[in-house]
This record gives structure tokens, sequence and C-alpha cells, in this order.
């Protein structure tokens, strides 16, 4: 099979009406609306380093295409495209069918679309461009947290790494937490109505402290939170009893929820969202001018996040 | 090294008016003026496919941008902005500098802006998406061929593939011609100037006969050309004219010049263009109606054009 049909087999969904053109010429053309900016980003995911190596193709295909529509979400976003760069080491169509249909399914929950791509021989790798759009000077950014403000997370912290942690020691994982870890769900609906609510937001991929840090670095503030009220999972929570490892909270990553700031002037906003929506989120500490992240708690240790090298 | 002194040493150039904020947040966030369409496109290049292994940072850097901006070439755009996707075996510093100041080198002459990326560690890949910017309904596509329309190429085709097989039959390529193999000059002018002279327009990526072919599929027509009017570079043609070998010119690739479709009532325009600037094409045959490509010339082989896997 070459590129071409590969292509047509796998990947040539029908467009939308953002697409004028799609899969099929040297590039694809899309309209953007006036009053609206791009926000674009792009995440490489790699076979035994981003997932282990007996992953599904549907769920690499989930988190590669997750992973960057969470990097929208932390920008108060929505979706509009995407570009597949997909580097495979032979041609599966078994695979490529998992792939594509679970890459296909979560495109259409977010209504977003694949404009192009690129499919090349080597080891397995996945990166994906996504592109989405925000009102002009709406966009959710890390740079401006204020003091003052308080600091909330999304749902529960720490599943996906206690998952990772689990596979890492040979032992077998819930399926709540693998799924965690495999099929993060893209906080594109939270971060939206964010937007006019909370001053900066990030998603959490790297591990809550050194993605708060990012917050604090960009908007040239401190905080303090407390570890005591970060939200957790019921495993997590016996977990951390026994063992007292907060680096797993703290330093985990693959999370993929929101942390965000909002002044205290936009809580009966956030109240309301939370009334009417079926959002969670957790209130974890204070933006100070102390320029440093002060953690509270029965904890000393320092965590090391994940590094990329 | 992590990865965010890793983006911050090497990669953080200063952005322009296009990007609101670039490098340092989840997304870019990127202001297009209404009145154009975005075009985009992905590529990927691997180390020991797509480049020789011991091809250098510097040349690795360029021809991955470069064979992204052919792509809009091809559809008469202008360059805006781009995305990279590194991964690295590890960090080599040097290595980074050197693949840092090409790449940055190259954008610059293009204008073209670095909005984003992410780093990885495995084997050497680069994928860069390139976005840029058409007039509304003005791009030049491949689906556009009509009958009657005069085929032309740009400058000159083989030398790259020529220089591939003289590096694997372990010959030492003159230095023109691993030039045009390792650093293949994007043809955005004449792209972006055949705008409303050509009717349909591709880049030769992966062979002259392969990529005419898609022009004369998306436009349901048929083509004759002469092998004899392909403009060939001199050691080509001495090549040639010893080996007989026009598989290297019609199923060689790497060229990454602009072939494209002609109407007659253009001829004028596209001479008066070639007489105020400095450009360089050929005719090479017409479009016919008889859905199938007809090569005219002293060769009855059929060739395989490069196959992705």
């Amino acid at each position: 099979m070459n590129e071409f049909a590969l292509i047509e087999t796998y990947f040539n969904w029908s467009g939308s009406n953002l697409v004028n053109l799609g899969i099929g010429d040297d590039c694809a053309i899309i309209d953007i609306d006036a009053n609206y900016q791009l926000v674009t980003s792009v995440d490489t995911l790699i076979e035994g380093v981003h997932f282990p190596i007996n992953t599904s193709a549907s769920d690499i295909a989930y988190k590669s295409l997750a992973v960057n529509l969470s990097d929208l979400a932390a920008m108060g976003a929505r979706a509009k495209y995407f570009t597949l760069a997909l580097t495979l080491p032979d041609i599966n169509k078994k695979w490529l069918s998992q792939f594509s249909a679970s890459l296909k399914s979560l495109a259409d929950e977010f209504d977003i679309v694949l404009v192009g791509g690129d499919t090349t021989k080597g080891a397995l790798s996945i990166t994906i461009n996504v592109t989405g759009v925000v009102e002009k000077n709406k966009a959710l950014l890390r740079s401006s947290a204020q003091v003052g403000d308080l600091i909330f997370v999304s749902n529960t912290i720490g599943d996906a790494a206690y998952a990772w942690k689990q596979l890492q020691d040979k032992k077998t994982p819930s399926e709540y937490v693998i799924n965690q870890f495999n099929r993060p769900k893209p906080q594109l609906f939270l971060g939206q109505k964010l937007s006019g609510i909370a001053n900066a937001c990030i998603d959490i991929s790297d591990g809550l402290e050194q993605d708060l840090i990012h917050i604090l670095t960009r908007s040239s503030v401190g905080a303090s939170i407390n570890l005591n009220d970060i939200p957790l999972g019921n495993e997590v929570k016996v977990y951390i009893k026994k063992t007292n490892d907060w680096c797993l909270i703290l330093a985990g990553g693959d999370d993929y929820e929101l942390c965000f700031t909002v002044p205290v002037k936009n809580m009966d906003l956030l109240k309301a969202l939370q009334n009417k929506n079926n959002v969670t989120v957790t209130q974890i500490g204070v933006i100070n001018n102390s320029m440093a992240l002060t953690k509270i708690g029965s904890f000393d240790k320092q965590c090391c996040s994940y590094q990329h090298f």
C-alpha cells in the first residue's frame, strides 16, 4: 500500500464547512472568521516514552489527539482543525483501522476536522498539530494571574501518574486509573466557560507543581497551596495515606486537568458555572506576591517533575 | 537540560506582529486578516529515510522547513508561521545550535515565524507544520487543469535524484547536485506570481511523473509530455545520454520545483513574468482529454516513483 492509498483508506474522512480543501492537495485551505484569533499547538507522542509499548492503537490515537486538545482547553479555545504526522514501522491494516476509528471518534466529539497529514516509515511516533479559535483578546494565558487570585484545579489529580507508576512496578492498574492515563478527557468545555472568569490557566501535563510554576513565572507572582486541599481519587488517596508519596501528585503529570486562577470578584460566576454544569473544580491555594511556591502540608521533599530529556 | 531550557536557548527567536503570543504558553495565538484563507501542510523528515545519516544539522534544518515551504509555494501562498516537533536521541548542543541557526536563517528569508513546538527523546525525526495565507479563492489547486493548458516546470529536474543515486552508489556527488538535494529552494516567489496565470500547480516531491499524475487525476484530464523538453542540468544531461535512465527524471523526486499548467490565453502574462523576474520555466507538454499520461521520447520503461512504504 502506498502513502496515497493509505491516506485514502484510513484518513479521508468527510470534512466540514470549515475546510474548503482537505486531504488531497499540497495544503489544506481553511476559512477563519474575522473577530477570531487562531491558537495552535503541537505535541509528539512516542512509543515507550509517552505510552507503554503494549498500548492499543485505539488508546494511542485517543491520547495523541486528547493531549493536544488539552492545550486548546487551557487557552479557552474552540477546536477547529488538526494535522497528523504519523510514523509507522510498517503497514498493519488492523492497527490502522483501530487508530483511525478512535481518532475520528474523538475528533467528532470535539468537532475538530483532520485537514492534512504525512505518513512516514520509522519508529512509531505520532505528531498532532491542533488549531482552534478564540474571540479576539479572550484567550486564557499563563501570564495573567494576579495577587489575591484563588487557585483551582479541575476534577482529581494523580490518577494517571498512579496508573503509570503501577505499570512501571509491573502491577495491573485498575480500569479507572489506566483509563485516566490512556484516555484523559480534554477539558475544552470548562476552558471555554472559564474565559471571562479565570485570569490565568494551564493544563497539567508535566505535573501540578511544574505547571503551576509556569503560571507563577509568566505572571511574576508567587503562590501558596495546601496539599490537603488537592482533590484525589479514592485509590490515590489510599496510596498517599500509606506512603506519603506526594511527589506522585505534585510531579506526576499526564492528568490533563486544568489549573487556573480566579479573582475573588468572579467567585459568584464560578459557583454559577459549577451549579449549572457538571463541572468539578476545587480550590487548592492562593496567588501571593512572594515570587515562590509554598506547599502547606506534612511534606518537605523536593519532587522531580517529568523531564523531556 | 530540560525541554524548557532547550526551547528558551535554541528556539525562542523574536516573533513578529503576526504572533501575539509565541513560544511560552499552551498554544501560540495568531491574527489573520479577513479576506485571506489559511493554507496548512505538514511533513516529517526521518534520518536515513529522507536524508542520509551523515547529513549536517544545518542541512537537515534547511530541508525540513524547505520541503514544507514548497507545499505553500504550490498553492501560491505566502508563508506565515510554523510549528516544529523535534525528536532527538540526545541533547547535542553543537548540533542544536547549527540546526537552530539554519532554521532561523531560512525562516527569516521567507518571512515565516516559529510559533510553537515540542521536543521529545527518540530516533532523530523532524516534523514541521507550516501555515500560510492566500487571498480568498485564489489558491492554486491540483484540480484546476483544463484541456489545452500548457504544462511547465520550473528550473531543472533530476539534480536531487542524481545526487541521491550517487550517494547510494557510494560515489561523491558534485557540490551543485548535493546542494540541490540538501537545500532545495522553495519556489514561493514563483508560486505567488503564478496565481492568476496558472490553472493548476503542484510541487515535485515524489517524482515528476507521479506528481503530474496527481494533477491529471484531480483535474480529470490527461496529458502528453515530451521527454526531450524536460529541462536538465549539465551533469544529469550527460548521465541520461550515457544511460537512457529516464526513471531518474520521471520518478526521482526531491526536486521541489513547481509543475503547473497555463491556459494559452495567459501565455503573455507568463512571458512577462519570465522577462521581468529571474524565473526559469520550461514547457514540457500539453493537457488533453485522454485521461492518461503519454510520454513522447525514446523511452518505454515503467518507472517506480518514490513509495512512502
